[in-house]
């Protein structure tokens, strides 16, 4: 189980353990994913601190103080996030002053800068505001740089407890400026531990995973696997820089022309540099993607160089009319048909005058296209040095069969663009 | 501290408490947000078991079992998520097994299964992959109907634990075709929380809280807030649904035209149901957006029947070519410019034979575009009944900027459809 042993295992109560605890009800009942959780986790992981567990728990205080004495007996850093706001469902104040069996009481510099803020905006302050001027007896204020929530800092048992907003501008902000620094200065900087992630398209965990060459132990490398929609990421982690760009460079060479980035690139941002470095351009014309393939090409700063325009066909007498798809063919076959979307990439290619057409048509539901089921997806390529055409059947609800076919375009150009054949998964469905 | 009191609120050790486990790396160190514990909070909470905590650890055996002990010291029913995959990484079953002090037995049922899965597909089976047929010994399995890793059903303490995969689609049909009737049928039904959400575009959130006549604790309703990049949602929930119906009509009424729905349906569904209900259909062209805004009035099932097509003119000459504007007017004022959003959401209306044109101009950064500073942004809608055009000066990095374009567009044509006039914060900026 050694391999089990990696940067994030720290053990209960051991020096540098870092622990957050996330307040809020619309993150247990599934009204939005934590995103402040993971924003913390990288930027504390990268300063060599990895965060150890994650509570999360709703606006109630009773809830809130026992994860936080539960939270500090263990850790000796415990960054809190959420509860802070004007509403009155906001309690992580009077959660933190019942962990500390201390009153709340209302700090008069802070009053007067919730005041300042809203007279500073022609803003009449609602009475509702004032509660954020109540601190427990004991903690300190961080200033919020973004509103007008201020964070707390207060000893909690053997733990310092940073109190942070929720709102992730507001929290993101205060943590650059005023917690983070103030975190790694205490934990006497351990060093970074460094990471790479070696990205790979369209190829599932297993196949990854059962690469034979991979030791996970090797010279205190850990090697991690997530698999997405379309995407597996292999993370290599350490603290000898040099080790883990080696083997991040092995990984990528055994996984082949499915890896794409070794540096946890984008696929989109590896499908810019690409067309960048060749001073070449790209248009896209879409059907059940409807924008999403555009949206993904300018993404990323400078997308302007490399993006001509795109057109988002959705309407079928448009394909004809605007991409010179032959009007027979679209009788005859209808629009989700591989001949459709390869004269889809030539037109729009023509059209836009780019160096390269992405076309993609099919069918993303819930209800089939004529006799073409739900998943059936033509993507198709077209440019100065030749055609590509990839037909799939994908599985799933119709966000991620958008999605996945954004990634297998994406992915059709990229391998083309590096002169690698098409990805052949040995499914192709009949044309 | 009563109306801190909410659904979520059960205390430690009470009957039907719930918590999650989520195992991960991934999730520490913020490669990927926590889909899974959204997913089930929002299954659980809308089956009247609202989920009290989860702790999230990462692919450590010993933190797995540490966790694993003090929820199921708290709760009575623990539902954990990952770290059941075949890579060397995914320790849960060890973390069950030492959480339970017994040993992991292998299954020749499971192991069995897993050779007929990989042959029905004719893959050679990496041998990694039996690791998924070991189980605690007082274990039971529960099958997997998407994927290879079999679920796990273990009593712990006074608590029932169930394991599932971390791959949604796996997690996802496991949990429901399995394990939540189970859960339900074991807690007796104690009756669903009945929830509304109305939803409030481009209004901040102590807007939003401060109108007075609100009371979170009127009738054991309770009312939470949740501030997103332009939208606030505000959700009512309560076990009478004739209160909690009463209470989100009355808060929409309050909120006035920012509310769009009482439903919690997306701002785009909404356009696209507007848009529907009077045979009207919409096209749009693009600039900054990049092709989210037609992304987004294709993502709803249908929306072939509101949506003609759009344009995604990100090369300044497009603009000109494809979509009539005036060639002297972008030569002058560059493409960021209020006339030139007009002339776009007009030209693009008149090519696609559309009822409104929607049109977005901008910049989107992090490089100003001539004169304009990032945040720029210009939105313009044509339709048989007049045009609207909003200006706007957001704030925000790219993805910030472009999301929140998209959101100011979809609400310009919403408040047109239904006769309201457009929002105005009162920071229009030059034209």
């Amino acid at each position: 189980m050694t391999s089990s042993r990696g940067p994030n295992s720290r053990g209960p109560n051991s020096r540098g353990r870092v622990e957050l605890v996330c307040v809020g009800d619309e993150l247990l009942v599934g009204d939005v994913l934590n995103g402040n959780a993971a924003w913390l986790g990288d930027k504390l992981c990268r300063a060599g601190l990895p965060v150890a567990a994650v509570v999360t728990v709703g606006d109630d205080v009773d809830e809130i103080a026992a994860a936080l004495l539960a939270a500090s007996a263990r850790a000796e850093v415990v960054v809190v996030t959420g509860g802070l706001g004007p509403t009155s469902d906001d309690v992580t104040r009077e959660g933190l002053a019942a962990a500390a069996v201390v009153p709340l009481l209302r700090d008069a510099e802070v009053e007067a800068g919730l005041e300042r803020w809203y007279a500073e905006r022609d803003l009449s302050m609602p009475g509702l505001v004032l509660r954020q001027a109540d601190v427990p007896r004991g903690a300190t204020v961080v200033p919020n740089p973004r509103g007008t929530a201020p964070g707390l800092r207060m000893e909690l048992a053997t733990a310092m407890v940073y109190v942070l907003p929720g709102v992730p501008a507001e929290m993101t902000s205060m943590a650059e400026r005023h917690v983070l620094p103030e975190i790694v200065s205490r934990a006497g900087r351990p060093g970074p531990s460094v990471q790479r992630v070696v990205r790979v398209a369209l190829e599932g965990e297993p196949v990854v995973a059962s690469r034979p060459e991979w030791r996970d132990d090797a010279e205190g490398i850990r090697i991690g696997y997530l698999a997405e929609p379309g995407e597996v990421r292999v993370r290599v982690t350490g603290r000898d820089a040099a080790a883990v760009t080696r083997v991040a460079k092995q990984a990528a060479v055994l996984l082949g022309p499915a890896a794409f980035t070794e540096d946890d690139d984008t696929l989109d941002a590896v499908v810019h540099r690409l067309l960048a470095e060749r001073n070449a351009t790209v248009a896209v014309a879409e059907s059940l993607t409807g924008g999403l393939l555009a949206a993904a090409l300018t993404a990323a700063p400078g997308s302007s160089a490399t993006f001509r325009g795109g057109l988002t066909a959705y309407a079928t007498d448009v394909k004809g009319s605007d991409l010179g798809v032959d009007e027979a063919l679209l009788a005859a076959e209808g629009p989700v048909d591989p001949d459709v979307a390869r004269q889809m990439a030539s037109g729009v290619r023509e059209r836009f005058g780019a160096t390269y057409g992405l076309a993609t048509t099919g069918v993303a539901g819930p209800e089939p296209v004529g006799e073409r089921p739900v998943g059936t997806v033509f993507v198709a390529m077209d440019g100065p040095r030749g055609r590509a055409l990839a037909s799939r059947r994908l599985t799933g609800d119709r966000d991620r069969i958008r999605r996945l076919t954004v990634i297998h375009a994406l992915d059709l150009l990229r391998r083309h663009l590096v002169g690698l054949p098409a990805y052949d998964p040995g499914d192709e469905i009949g044309q």
